[in-house]
């Protein structure tokens, strides 16, 4: 790329590793960068910094955050017995946004996956089993949908059951609003082995 | 967004403020920058900071550039008397990736647009006039074919054309490899006026 200034494809290169940006969108991205004012462009820069300086787990859910204990498992009128269990914080900020759920939360990094060599041992599940020996009433387990959430669902709920303590999956169905036209077969076989009486 | 730590929101805003990326992809994006390694995130963020330092316009012909000649204007191989004008650097890059046009460029960073109150002196003609002073053989115009960029063209010919310089345009037409069927009926038009005999 001789036509571009090196540190112009410095920056496409850079922007292109980022998932879901392909080169046509870095490339779009940076000349947009490099039209931008000085001062946004320190704010965009500032912010990459201070997320990855500043950002860690909360030593109890494993929630990404900036103190030691994250907002939610230090909000004393959250129900700290009942925790729900998923894979990633944008799993946590999705039910979070129904505010609705007045639980806690656990996070697990990850989903087991034999295909991608993932297994128990390389998310949070051994931290989820010590917070158990706490006072815990239920566990809610929220994984995707998907092979690999179903399997991480099944893994823990096994784990769990000897303990006595509740377990539940979230429910499998077709989503509100949907058509069913444009549903899959499996989700709409999921709907009717869960149908509830009215 | 309480639930996320308040780096991570200012980092969601941040890259929310970028053409084409959501906020479904800001927060993905920031969560996988979160987890990149350390150097990386500083490789990207310098990057971003280096080009917006380092990046100005080519005095000739105004591409995005770090030296103050770009390495095409700079080049004695190329035709520096035929001078093709683009809409910005992006169109640039398209055409020099052909490896075909061995001319020079002018780069417009724009189009004219009575919709959005872009008039000639909201791009670089009046550099582009001056340029013509010196020994020019031909303009080609290539700006987009686009509502803007056919008024562009239009608005550029009328103005050189008393001048005796040779002004063209680079054709319309069905893209090659194009299907027909998923052509849209101005270009098919475009293609059957431009056709060429065999």
């Amino acid at each position: 790329m001789e036509y571009y200034s090196s540190h112009i494809s410095k920056l496409i290169e850079e922007l292109g590793r980022l998932p879901g940006i392909g080169p046509k969108s870095a490339q779009r991205l940076a000349f947009h960068i490099v039209n931008m004012p000085e001062d946004q462009v320190e704010q965009l820069s500032g912010a990459i910094r201070g997320a990855k300086a500043n950002v860690r787990y909360c030593k109890i859910c494993y929630t990404l955050t900036d103190q030691e204990v994250c907002p939610i498992c230090n909000n004393p009128s959250r129900n700290q017995k009942q925790i729900m269990v998923v894979e990633n914080s944008r799993d946590l900020a999705a039910y979070e946004k129904t505010e609705k759920y007045d639980g806690v939360y656990h996070v697990l990094h990850g989903a087991i996956s034999p295909m991608l060599g993932i297994g128990p041992d390389d998310i949070k599940l051994k931290e989820l089993m010590q917070r158990l020996q706490g006072e815990v009433e239920e566990v809610i387990i929220a994984t995707n949908s998907s092979l690999e959430g179903e399997t991480t669902a099944m893994y823990i709920s096994k784990l769990i059951k000897p303990t006595g303590i509740k377990v539940s999956r979230i429910a499998s169905g077709v989503p509100v609003g949907g058509d069913l036209e444009y549903i899959d077969e499996v989700t709409l076989l999921r709907a009717l082995e869960g149908r509830v009486e009215l």
